[in-house]
């Protein structure tokens, strides 16, 4: 049996070698003008997974731009009628079908108050491209699956792409160019423990840290949406603050622990949780002591997570078949939410 | 039988009529020099309940002062040794005890940097107020029990308080003189219902938007601390994003609902929930058609959450010596925690 969540996955490498090749001279633009610009601040404007690769892409421009980036509750535009203070500002918005309006009004309240605003979308004839003054296209093609899984992954890719255009950041540039083949090696991998260890789970915590907190926040929304399993994103530092309460023995957790500065805490926070009997399963680079699903290296390791997201989502799709529901067709969802 | 944390939650309308009255100054002068400096944007340091009293106080900053508000991620700074460009920008961070290091650590990268630095700490001898430029003393007293009550909502009033200070907000400020005998009526607030409802329960998403969100991420932090409930919050859109999955007949789901923009949508939510069968417990104000939990009003709307926060606590306190445990002493926990 196959699904659309596990076509439109094995589809990703391919959908990123293609946002490589449409519009080049876009993603070199945009990093123009931001290295113009030089904005003291930026915006996210995102919801569900597209709001992780927001997050991911925020994480990197902090680490290395030096740059703060806020990710906007769109309430305060929608329901609460600020005058946000725009000129100066940089907007990023992220969307598969660019159709929401809390998506498209707060990018139009941006742009007419002297924003900079960018629309990363994959339809590029939706509402909220044409609100945007940038638009990037993410390339990933139809998607019909509710739960998205290509469009994600090139959103993600997206985000590190302006940061290697806006920083022209030679090495990261390269690592982008090689990704696809990177993430052929990713769908190829055998992550078939996770489905064993978390086939009769139906409370988890995934726990991430640093560029990798958005791959365990994706994670859990995708373990929701597809397996009905009520799995929460924790950084490694953050559960320490409150939910640790709920770990006793058998607690089942999945540590992503990918290549990064993050790396060494998580792997001693994982064999804590082990001493006190919880049952973890860890993803780590191949070889890691102790690593039960193996996180193929990508050419540098800000965008290991991007690997670990390919895997994972090919393994929490045959999950959810292990547990006799159809990924393609999560409970009370549909392909296009539209929210104020 | 008493708990530590009943008698701190008891005891936060004088911890919050205390923070008026011991350095009035002190908010003013904050105030003064943000309307001076008129930062393009801010960034909140906090961990835990910390983080969601942060997390409110940004909202209305978002919300009425237009100024963008960023929850820093300490391990951009800890972990990744980002440059982060600091002049021109407001850091405010918010502890109990002040001891953390990636607390103190991030506030001394950022006055070295140039950015004006606040810390609002419950003990003004701790390494954190020593970090900061400015000292905004929460006075809640000597707290005892691991789950934080009345800490808590000195910091929720403390950022209200510096929001009014820096708008020079007469209604606001009229309403914090008179925020105490508002939570002496939450204090007194028959919010059992919860307790008769929640007792069976181990799964809960609690759903709250607008500022009255943060709200809803503390109570889910509570449940998890104090009751082993694993408690999830949502805003009333981002549940529609994917969580909704989860939510079959019998699901139990506690709305927040106070006063304000957001309040329409949440009760069409809550509305909406029911009609799927859903288990919801909606805290609303009194003679809110439906609502189970009534939210005692202050004297503005945006006031509301924080006497939400303090009828919630009891109950929660409650809750948990109703289902056996001991809220003082939550597993695993323990009062000062310090992360990198």
């Amino acid at each position: 049996m196959t699904t659309a969540m596990r076509e439109e996955a094995f589809a990703a490498p391919s959908a990123v070698a293609r946002q490589a090749a449409v519009a080049p001279g876009a993603w070199d633009a945009f990093g123009a003008r931001l290295r113009t610009q030089r904005p003291e601040a930026l915006l996210t404007i995102a919801r569900g997974s597209s709001d992780h690769a927001a997050h991911f892409m925020s994480y990197l421009i902090m680490a290395r731009l030096g740059r703060l980036v806020t990710s906007l509750p769109m309430s305060i535009l929608t329901l609460y009628q600020s005058k946000l203070h725009c000129p100066g500002l940089v907007s990023l918005a992220f969307s598969q079908s660019g159709q929401s309006p809390d998506l498209v009004e707060p990018t139009r309240f941006m742009r007419a108050g002297g924003a900079t605003t960018a629309a990363f979308v994959n339809d590029p004839d939706s509402p909220l491209a044409r609100a945007a003054e940038w638009v990037l296209p993410l390339c990933a093609g139809p998607e019909r699956s509710v739960a998205a899984t290509k469009s994600v992954i090139a959103q993600l890719v997206a985000g590190a792409r302006v940061v290697a255009a806006w920083q022209e950041d030679a090495a990261l540039r390269a690592a982008l160019a090689g990704l696809p083949s990177a993430l052929e090696r990713a769908v190829a991998a055998d992550w078939s423990a996770g489905v064993a260890a978390l086939a009769g789970v139906d409370r988890l915590f995934v726990i991430g840290r640093g560029t990798g907190l958005a791959l365990a926040m994706e994670a859990a929304l995708k373990f929701k949406e597809t397996c009905g399993i009520q799995a929460e994103a924790f950084s490694g530092a953050e559960v320490r603050h409150g939910p640790m309460a709920l770990i006793a023995a058998g607690f089942p957790l999945l540590v992503f622990a990918p290549r990064g500065p993050a790396q060494a805490g998580l792997l001693a926070l994982a064999a804590e949780l082990r001493g006190i009997g919880a049952r973890v399963l860890l993803a780590a680079p191949p070889g890691t002591p102790g690593g039960d699903l193996a996180i193929v290296d990508t050419e540098t390791p800000d965008l290991d997570p991007i690997s670990a997201v390919q895997s994972f989502y090919l393994m929490v799709e045959a999950l959810s078949r292990a547990r006799g529901l159809d990924p393609d067709r999560p409970p009370r969802l549909a392909k296009i939410t539209r929210t104020q």
